[in-house]
């Protein structure tokens, strides 16, 4: 079958999962037999667009990196219209995260699955706030709800927990779930204050204008409520983990976690405690000789405790326009693959 | 469906797997809807026995815990008889690995094959010397040949390049794919010589009597001509990959490469070089601050270099009765979940 991509946004991980598209159009055909044409996109900057014999990418890419609105099979359709109506059978869900309230991705996820479309995002908004609730809608209605682009990009975490680890069972996950802090915590060790460091880590685009959502350790919190309900089956809120950034570290911390052959991260964790899952985001103090001691800079890392294979930990990166895109990927490949048997 | 298991081998790796089969039976039922019978079990030292409704595996693993033969559902048959006329629906073949002929294991595979029953197996001997005959025989008859388990155990290398990392096109694979020299090195940076510590390693039941095939990096290689013709579809022979072990490092080598912040790790590589793969085993001193360099002890581990998601790293066990068992099982349930869609 021929997949009807719709993508709900068209920022860096729309235009990224585009140029991999387009890029791998051929290969992803003759290895893996998976066929698409990419059909509708909605994007409030650039406007709503539908052809159900698949859009000019190309274009809306040069388009889009121009500053412009879309010039070519406008539709007069609004989100959850194109959603409903289109002959689309996937939709990418690729808008901004919204922590508080999930919206308004929740609405175009809800939709989508309603109509027996797949779904599939790197939106941590649905994912960490609703996600039982929209893997039920899924399951009822015979379609996927994948979400490996909401932790760590497209390094696999929960395709690992769910393919391959399958058949073990996972007591403990902690990670180091967020590059823009263990970047900072990397210069901080070379000698630099936390206020310079957020400087160079807003000048290189690391952290936003607003870095609260990084160094209060919002973002990771997201995640591990992620992984605390999907791969841990928890059903906890989000505002249930207790969570500290890294904005408190003074460079005494940081000489003092030498002196003892330690090195600080902040660390995500899921655990299964007397059949409960406690979660927690924190700065610890880790021994240098730990795996994830080693994973400076903006790179990401996740270890998995289970009963089969004892530790097993993956690293990768953990942000990124392609390697969001192909968090993306990935999840389409999985669903044609589960499609196709 | 529920899957009719037929087991080549009651050592190590095949009690293993009964273990985990036994103690899961109900999680794996519940969790994947995987059901099995283990039907069949052919071993040299214990005998051959078949039951079409099921073995009772308990008592033959207290037997063969004990030294004793089987004692119940003694077959007439021999291996091949066995795979052919059972009503068995797949093989684990988890006979001795013979990395120059193959055999016996090579046998029982084509055996399985032909006779349209899949096949999983943690033995190096076919996967290193005949996969894409064997894959060719697979697909002909229209089931699985699944290896996992020839590459350090049961952590996800295959089966993360075939599943979650699909989509990338992988450029180079580097890893530390032998726990026994690992640990050797690791020992000798503490200040052993080699001798000293092969004795111990052999004391620990980390290196054979014979140790060449780990400290010549033969063990390696074979796991290196796996990866190259499976992962980079190389077709390329294990007596093609150049090899060398870590028997000529001596003490002033270690002092060598902590005086450049080094560390001597036996390296196996795979590598697309201008549309070529190059396959190497050989020591390298390798930068502390490389994410190899902190594996230690036992532990493998392997780095993927991708198009989409830069270098991805994996570390896990390499070895173990428990952890290879779990690789058959991993494939098992990845055979049940293709098999089901």
């Amino acid at each position: 079958m021929k997949h009807k991509i719709g993508l709900l946004g068209f920022g860096t991980v729309g235009q990224g999962l585009c140029e991999i598209l387009l890029n791998k159009k051929e290969f992803l055909k003759k290895k893996y037999g998976f066929k698409f044409d990419i059909v509708a996109v909605a994007d409030f900057k650039f406007g709503n667009v539908y052809n159900a014999k698949g859009l000019d990418i190309e274009k809306m890419i040069k388009e889009a990196k121009a500053g412009k609105k879309f010039t070519q099979d406008l539709a007069d359709w609004d989100n959850l219209k194109l959603i409903k109506k289109s002959n689309t059978t996937v939709w990418c869900e690729l808008t901004y995260t919204d922590l508080n309230t999930g919206g308004p991705a929740i609405d175009h996820v809800k939709t989508a699955l309603k109509s027996g479309k797949h779904v599939v995002t790197s939106n941590k908004g649905p994912a960490a706030l609703f996600y039982p609730q929209m893997k039920k809608l899924a399951d009822k209605n015979g379609v996927k709800f994948k979400i490996e682009g909401t932790v760590v990009a497209g390094t696999p975490v929960i395709n690992l927990a769910e393919g391959p680890l399958a058949g073990c069972t996972i007591s403990k996950i902690r990670g180091i779930l967020n590059g823009t802090t263990n970047y900072m915590l990397t210069e901080m060790e070379k000698g630099m204050a936390y206020d310079e460091v957020l400087k160079v880590a807003q000048e290189k685009g690391y952290a936003e204008a607003d870095p609260t959502g990084d160094v209060e350790g919002y973002d990771a919190r997201g995640k591990v409520t992620i992984l605390a309900n999907i791969v841990m089956g928890a059903g906890i809120k989000i505002t249930d983990v207790p969570c500290n950034g890294i904005t408190k570290i003074k460079p005494a911390d940081i000489e003092k976690a030498k002196k003892q052959n330690k090195r600080w991260k902040l660390i995500g964790s899921v655990e299964m405690i007397d059949g409960k899952v406690e979660a927690s985001v924190k700065p610890e103090m880790i021994d240098l000789s730990h795996p994830l001691a080693g994973v400076m800079g903006a790179t990401n890392a996740l270890t998995f405790t289970t009963d089969l294979l004892g530790d097993v930990t993956i690293v990768g990166p953990g942000a990124g326009k392609i390697e969001t895109g192909f968090s993306i990927l990935t999840d389409l490949l999985s669903i044609s693959r589960e499609m196709e048997n």
